[in-house]
């Protein structure tokens, strides 16, 4: 069965107004009257219109979607962002076009879904863009927001909790119990969430000339719990063990009851974002929270700021410790 | 800066051919000759011709978008549902544009989204739409898929696991253990996942003249967490907790050695879906595996079949159960 498809039109015709009030009585915050909607609204409902959005993409360059790129898509903490940002995104009137990558930086390819659909911004979680993708995007007016991620040589608005100092602060904290002897489970080393966590504790501890030992693991669970494991089996049980993420911090928590280590009275444990699962009791997790709410609004504010901000803004906002069993 | 936007008319000058040939070249799956095609792509590779989704959309009637809606966005099963969605939708040219829905029951105006982007299909996880909505979607040649879910009121095509098959199977096992004293934890009762679970896993109990217990959960952790340890001090320690789904027998789970009930000697706990959390050491829950993949797979091929299926079609597929440490 064809689809029958209700034109603009016949819509204005019927309402006795030109075309082009009725694209503005469907297009999200354009200016109608009152009177003037209710009118076309009234038309609109007896033929059973259906807008096209399609068609007034065209007319009127905005499509009210929003390019949505994410990656590890396994790790809580960018479910919740998902949520946030598309509930969010909905309330102000977007669609969301979901592109879901496996590349940690993406590419061009994958951008042209986007600029196929003349999205009106882009929003990347969890990864970066090469420079000629931005540069593309750039030139064709489309903002693009890096979220928990950052990039000084890309021209892009970021929104980040500031991990630097979120990390010197753990380290202060710890330091403060009377460690001297830390270990930090890097995640990926090539991001920017990973490096600043990591060079906020390291710059921390070298101010109170004390090395910290770095193990190097990838953001997963599996690699984190095998390094503590191994780190233990060879003997070597620290005071504290920062994972660069909750995911990492709940690995080497669980190596360490594996290995029967006392929790926090020999070894404290603590992770970073606050996913759901670091306040169940059995893992009781200590952590610093992302401030995701403000995050996400934040980056959503970018996106649909009516003067355009030219200049790319990087947005560091705080969060919290949370103190659960893991430390003392 | 406004965009510069090439037009196809101007590929078609340029390459000396139709505009319609221009558009059958940037058509996935559209059929045009080797030589022609080259000729084109070379004229919109000197001009930086972009081609327009929108455009082609509306003209051709096919956008290759498809509509995803996804509830719970919580639970890990999900995650990795829509990792496999986008990515093989990706991979057969198709977008995804992502709509989350806080509601048991979508309504119109979220459908509406879908409808304004002309997608061609919709898939909704986790979630039912009311009628209505079907009627209308059916109205306009859009095939709705349920994934997870089913209902035989709705005409919408449905892919599930044989949840009630599984759930008997599980029966089967823990009975052949020794066990007479079962607790089944529900999901949200108004789901036909916990449904069929519940009704195959009593059926095989009614079959042996045997009650088992159920306690209501909502298909969360916290919920089950507090029914297993109430249940427990009150004096009630059973032989299996079977859980709905996994994130509920791992609440059963922690609250159990909260208690200290030695693991699977007191009790054996079981979930469903194979998330995987249930896998990490820690837990290592047994649960039925969902053939997720094939799930998949099968609901893609349901949207992007050639003859389109008037009937809806019910699919069920099989999963198996995992061993490990929560069973004997």
């Amino acid at each position: 069965m064809e689809r029958r498809i209700v034109s603009a039109i016949e819509v204005a015709k019927l309402a006795n107004v030109s075309q082009s009030t009725v694209s503005r009585v469907f297009t999200p915050g354009a200016s109608v009257s009152e009177k003037t909607r209710k009118k076309v609204m009234k038309a609109a409902e007896e033929l059973k219109y259906q807008p096209n959005a399609l068609a007034r993409g065209l007319i009127t360059k905005k499509t009210n979607m929003i390019g949505l790129a994410m990656k590890d898509i396994q790790n809580p903490f960018y479910h919740e962002v998902l949520g946030l940002f598309t509930r969010k995104l909905k309330e102000k009137g977007y669609s969301v076009l979901f592109v879901y990558t496996e590349n940690e930086e993406i590419q061009q390819e994958e951008i042209n879904h986007f600029l196929e659909y003349n999205v009106e911004a882009i929003i990347v979680t969890d990864a970066l863009l090469s420079s000629n993708v931005v540069t593309r995007l750039t030139a064709n007016n489309i903002p693009v927001i890096l979220f928990n991620r950052h990039d000084k040589e890309l021209m892009c608005h970021s929104v980040v909790c500031d991990n630097v100092n979120a990390a010197k602060r753990i380290g202060s904290y710890v330091y403060g119990q009377g460690v001297r002897d830390a270990v930090f489970i890097t995640g990926k080393v090539n991001t920017s969430t990973s490096r600043d966590r990591q060079n906020g504790f390291i710059d921390f501890f070298r101010d109170k000339d004390t090395d910290i030992t770095i193990l190097e693991g990838d953001y997963t669970y599996e690699k984190s719990f095998h390094l503590t494991r191994n780190m233990i089996q060879k003997g070597h049980i620290p005071e504290v063990i920062f994972g660069a993420n909750d995911i990492t911090a709940l690995g080497a928590l669980d190596a360490l009851k594996e290995c029967k280590v006392e929790i926090p009275k020999k070894t404290m444990v603590i992770g970073f974002d606050d996913i759901k699962m670091s306040s169940w009791p059995n893992y009781s997790l200590s952590t610093w929270a992302q401030p995701i709410n403000e995050m996400v609004e934040k980056a959503i504010d970018l996106v649909t700021l009516k003067d355009r901000i030219q200049e790319p803004e990087l947005i560091k906002l705080e969060g919290k410790f949370i103190h659960r069993a893991t430390t003392k």
